[in-house]
């Protein structure tokens, strides 16, 4: 990220204070409609509660800012240190992922004062800054408004989790999509030759979407939006889950073992198919993009439709080159997830003047690339250097945002990142093919 | 159990409405320390959360009840039908028992609110009990505060192993014990000949208690009393844990597996033996008796000692002989357990007035007897029938009881049991040795 | 065993040598027909290859007979001490069980040059014998006798394994067995009272069939043959294997998640059962016993027959008390494995002049009883003491033997045991009841 | 492949049939040394035993030359189509891969006449071959004898890690190399900018070094030699296998979980690494490239010496333009496998007449590159697709040859692939930086 290696720059003591006010409580929102219960429970690994969660970002702002920077600092708890940090080796041991889930104590209400604790701890801290230490701090702050919003859109994909495993079918919040129909997908095309990958400077990003460099890119065409749960009940009653010619070995494998016949959250009750959202479990909306469907059944689709998956340069450059930028606040709120408590309202959207749709705010697109480093990439020193660099490998890249994304969050040059068989984020499919000149 | 094929006994619809508000009140008292967080945590698949115990002993007044015998008829919620069975293959499908702590809904207040409205049905069923009724109902009722009674034990024994996984120590309740001395063991010599075993009839007792019959002894020595932590410790400074010649070789590949090298709940910190407890984590207590010891270290520490661990038969002819017959309400009150929250203390009661000490209410104790039928055993018709025959198979008997057992639970018949590795149970070491003439 | 205790009787070189030249030709008998090949593959953990068999027996002489007593002994290889050491702690480190597959070498040929290597240095042993030696050495070398016969059984019955999972179906020797039908079973009344179980005295036992002692037994009926395939083929039409309410609850899991519905051997082509034999895979023959079924079966199927299991005192009981002792050699045979080569026919002998037929010559017969230690028992002491009584948890006693078993091997006091669950082994099943007076 | 596209050139029947002689001959070469046991192993599920190795290729030529083009075609052996298949879903289902090991039949012998059966019979189908179908059948023909020579490949890695279990330490041929320490080395400057990949025509290529095409380079530098044991010693020496902050995640938690401390086939004793080869047992010679190690590890490598691993296209561009391009016949015979045995030793040629050594006759080179498809990529119709198109992902590209390479099979296009942590396969480093003007 910028943070660590520049001035962030257009911040002040004032706006510092202000985003962080904002950022802080949009989390407690998200939790608000959630019971001590529901903030407790690992539905699986991947998934964290939601106190944990609540914890975790707050335990970033303490130990990356207040640790170094607070007069007199000492941890909120001594515990706390090793309970909620996630992945950070730098920081020393650390309590085994797998098994936040049974941890009772702090409850949701002890995180609740750990959180205004270090809030009123922050804000000590950015009373009294001078320019100097602005300059060194307010980029890590700032990577910590961003951390904080990927834990927000991670809380609401993991409490969907958690939720779907109760027989008794809870209602996070929202109501019922009405029933669209897809309407037809257009080609664009988009020309290649040498073109210009990466963060392209001015406002924040992570470490992993730079350095800018050049990479030569075929013409090729690209969809104006997302595959629909229409389209994919085709590829299923075309027999797609059982032809073992459209998948990838690993993936063929896998559909295999875990039986998987439909998305993630997709269950059939007498010939219907339904879909277990945020708003409850309602038959699948044909019109809206399918979610929760894994890299080797995007890339099989994509085979199925004669067709493949962009890369990750494509679709940035695509995105960039039709003026399609991200961090936009309109959304076409047709989405299933855009029942999502207020405040959230605004992150679904998407498209800006191009003639690409559903690019920012509806699902995260797989694309054709492996998670690497760009050439000449160099993660920060210490700890924080293992924000995004360690991951490199047995990954996908995901380009766009999701419904769940947090407004302001999203970008052309973000990189998201997931091992091929993950279906518990919400993830989609944009098809692209050669150009004409290809 | 008696239940289903005799009138139990001595009930009248005054008495059993009486006993059965004392039940369920009790679990209500075991579970008021516990947060909503901690009532939904399961930290091992052996291990329920306490909401689910609340909820899982009402629904068995509900199922084996209510259902049978309330006018019109019909479960609080379809669903808990399907959550809160535990394991009655008759009574249909039920959730995966692994899975219970991914449950946050229905809340530890949702299942308060199931636990009125079932005790408000039983309470009109019971107002309005004629004497037929009675005659048919009253053993099933039985059934249900001595199953509720069961749950009451594990409910203790889980939340312990619940708040042992985290690093923050949390305590149930209570305080540190005072720290004891081992004093000396005795010798309790006890003829054998042709006993009898089995539940001598008057008063409640499980289906796994009968037939009563006879069964052939040679002479036996017994311990007065129970292993205590400090023989433990000398068991381990000489190589206890190390040496293969003492161990049955499935107990010795376990504890390679596992890394066994003292008992379950306790650590070692520079040098000094921690127990973690119900009242918090504090040194190892030298004249408390052992526990949280699987059979194969009971079996091994026995075999260290030249001696052996007495099969279920010699338990209960010693008991019965010496006129040690539990139900008592009166303790020794020395056990690390004991300092559980008020309503229990009566529980820790163990001798009788004969010489034999703790045999009932500090420690579940190992015999030899692996759990089968008694010659002549028939479980009861229907999914009742389900509650103790089906699992006699790769457990071992326990007996006498444990200071988490309530007041009135325990007997000289008892057969508690669990598999040759449990230690999440309050089980500890009596030992015993041939007699003389043998 | 009797052998480190107390002079084995009856022995003097001439008849030890004899005997040695007897059982060790048997095992390569048993061998002959096996390509290096088949010697090799180990198909599952329970299994050891044939060339591992043939070492491993090769070895117990090597290491308890002539370590200690030939003068400047050296191991024929270092190196085969750690691989042919099967579980004995006390003997050092040895070579993991579940990878004796992959050990190419030695190959078979070179495990042949090990036993000549050994036999003759033990026909040099034997020859010098004065009085004194013999007498401490005589014990040893009959119980290695012993010990080969249990792998000479054991090495049919991996073999059989191995073949089995050749899609190319390979034989082993022998040919079909003509079809034959059921005949009726007669129940045998035998009183109870108080009996003795052990062996009696006079010639050779294990050691865990001492020491002899009392038990007391009520009455009890027991069928005078073993349960047939035809019998088990109704079991399973009536629904068997898909009534929860027949199984034991480790039982019933056990055959979900594994998928039981038949008899381990038994496939499903067209509607017709087939059974994979030593001979070939031919048509389920319904007039032979069921075999090749584990614990969790025999239990469920008494459940459905309305009977139980023996208790292994009541088989030693009525065995002994109808005079059918074993070591027989004359057969009845009728079993599938009966076509086995040359030199085993006469080991399928069963019953003596009682009315109990099949008693030792057909299949191990399932009892009630955990293998627990008889009152008093104690192992020897060294290593040879692992020999049995280390095993005694989590397994269940069989008797008689099976048409497997060599000639001469069995006994009425056998003690043979296996997991709950395990099928490879040539297991049956015989019913029995209360008596008429219980 | 070309052969399913396009007429395979240069080939007439003559050649065909020479060319079929040599390769298939070269295979018996290399199982000659192995007695049926060594050929029946299989030590893991990545490893095949010998004789599976041998009787797959020729399934190959059955399946996929035999099959459509012998006159009144039969399979030899019908069970031998479904025990044979390695992994094509179009040809039907095929014997599970883990357990190729348990299958004793048909034994070395036998798969020597399926070996000559099959051989008659593609000699009999050459002898008559027209021109037509010469430009039909050449180019798979092509294709088997590189299949059978990736197998040759793999039949020495495999048996390397078969002998390798076993205690014994057995010999596959050859004798110790001389010691030699490592020579400085050199670093090599290659320009970037708009560049070819992939197969440039005139000859064979496997369908994934297809279509070439262009891709875009910054200047880079490239090391003139691999990574030595002796540098790799010091990696160590410096807590490499200790050092979190050089690893990537995946591969952290992958020597964690495995308790990786040195390269694959490394055992210390008494302070001393030695290393298990196709030779034997020897002291870690300093002067060879360290081999047998992961993909995690080559990074961590990297990261530690503070450089990188080269892009697939990096690699293949610096080969090519300083003209070091494979298929070459001299040796440097300096690797720790160059003992093989006769026929093999022309294949240990690296360097050209370029400034780079060692690149296609000593180890596999991990790139940083994924194994993806190319752009405009598609595999072949029917079966034959299956050869390489499904396995694209979850891999990394590796580039070069080794020493195990048949002559002639190895060429600057070639792209073999691993997952990240395999380490069975003769896999070594050869770091690269980014050029002076990055």
């Amino acid at each position: 990220m910028t943070s660590t290696t520049e001035v962030a720059e257009g911040w002040d003591p004032t706006t510092l204070q202000s985003r962080y006010d904002e950022v802080r409580a949009y989390t407690e929102t998200l939790a608000a409609p959630l019971s001590p219960e529901d903030q407790t429970v690992q539905s699986m690994p991947d998934v964290s509660p939601t106190k944990w969660h609540r914890a975790h970002v707050t335990w970033f702002f303490e130990t990356f800012v207040l640790a170094d920077n607070e007069q007199g600092f000492a941890p909120f708890q001594d515990k706390y240190w090793f309970l909620f940090n996630s992945y950070y080796e730098g920081i020393g041991p650390r309590y085994s992922r797998p098994d936040r889930g049974l941890i009772s104590r702090p409850g949701a209400q002890d995180v609740g004062v750990y959180r205004t604790n270090v809030d009123d701890r922050m804000r000590d801290l950015l009373t009294g800054l001078d320019e100097g230490t602005l300059a060194k701090l307010a980029g890590t702050i700032e990577l910590g408004f961003h951390h904080e919003q990927q834990h927000q859109e991670l809380l609401l994909m993991d409490i969907k989790h958690v939720l779907s495993r109760n027989p008794l079918q809870p209602v996070y919040a929202g109501s019922r999509t009405q029933e669209v129909q897809p309407d037809a997908v257009s080609w664009v095309d988009v020309e290649g030759g040498l073109v210009e990958v990466g963060h392209e400077g001015g406002g924040f990003c992570f470490d992993n979407e730079l350095p800018r460099h050049e990479q030569w890119l075929r013409p090729f065409r690209i969809a104006d939006r997302l595959v629909t749960n229409g389209e994919w009940l085709e590829f299923m009653t075309d027999g797609g889950y059982r032809r073992h010619e459209l998948w990838l070995s690993d993936g063929w494998a896998k559909i295999q073992t875990e039986g998987w016949q439909a998305p993630f959250y997709w269950t059939e009750v007498d010939g219907v198919w339904f879909e277990h959202t945020l708003h409850g479990t309602w038959p699948v909306n044909p019109g809206l993009p399918v979610s929760h469907v894994s890299f080797y059944e995007a890339e099989a689709y994509a085979t199925w439709a004669g067709k493949r998956l962009p890369s990750e340069a494509e679709w940035e450059h695509a995105a960039r080159s039709l003026d399609v930028t991200g961090n936009l606040a309109n959304s076409t709120s047709w989405h299933p997830e855009a029942a999502a408590p207020a405040g959230n309202s605004g992150t679904t959207g998407n498209s800006g003047t191009g003639e690409l749709r559903q690019m920012f705010g509806d699902c995260w697109e797989w694309t054709s690339s492996a998670y690497h480093p760009y050439p000449g990439f160099h993660p920060a020193a210490g700890a924080i250097g293992e924000y995004n660099g360690k991951f490199m490998s047995n990954q996908m890249v995901l380009r766009g945002g999701c419904a769940l994304t947090p407004a302001g969050h999203a970008r052309a040059s973000y990189r998201n990142f997931f091992p091929h068989q993950s279906r518990w984020a919400l993830s989609g499919v944009r098809l692209a093919d050669d150009g004409a000149a290809a």
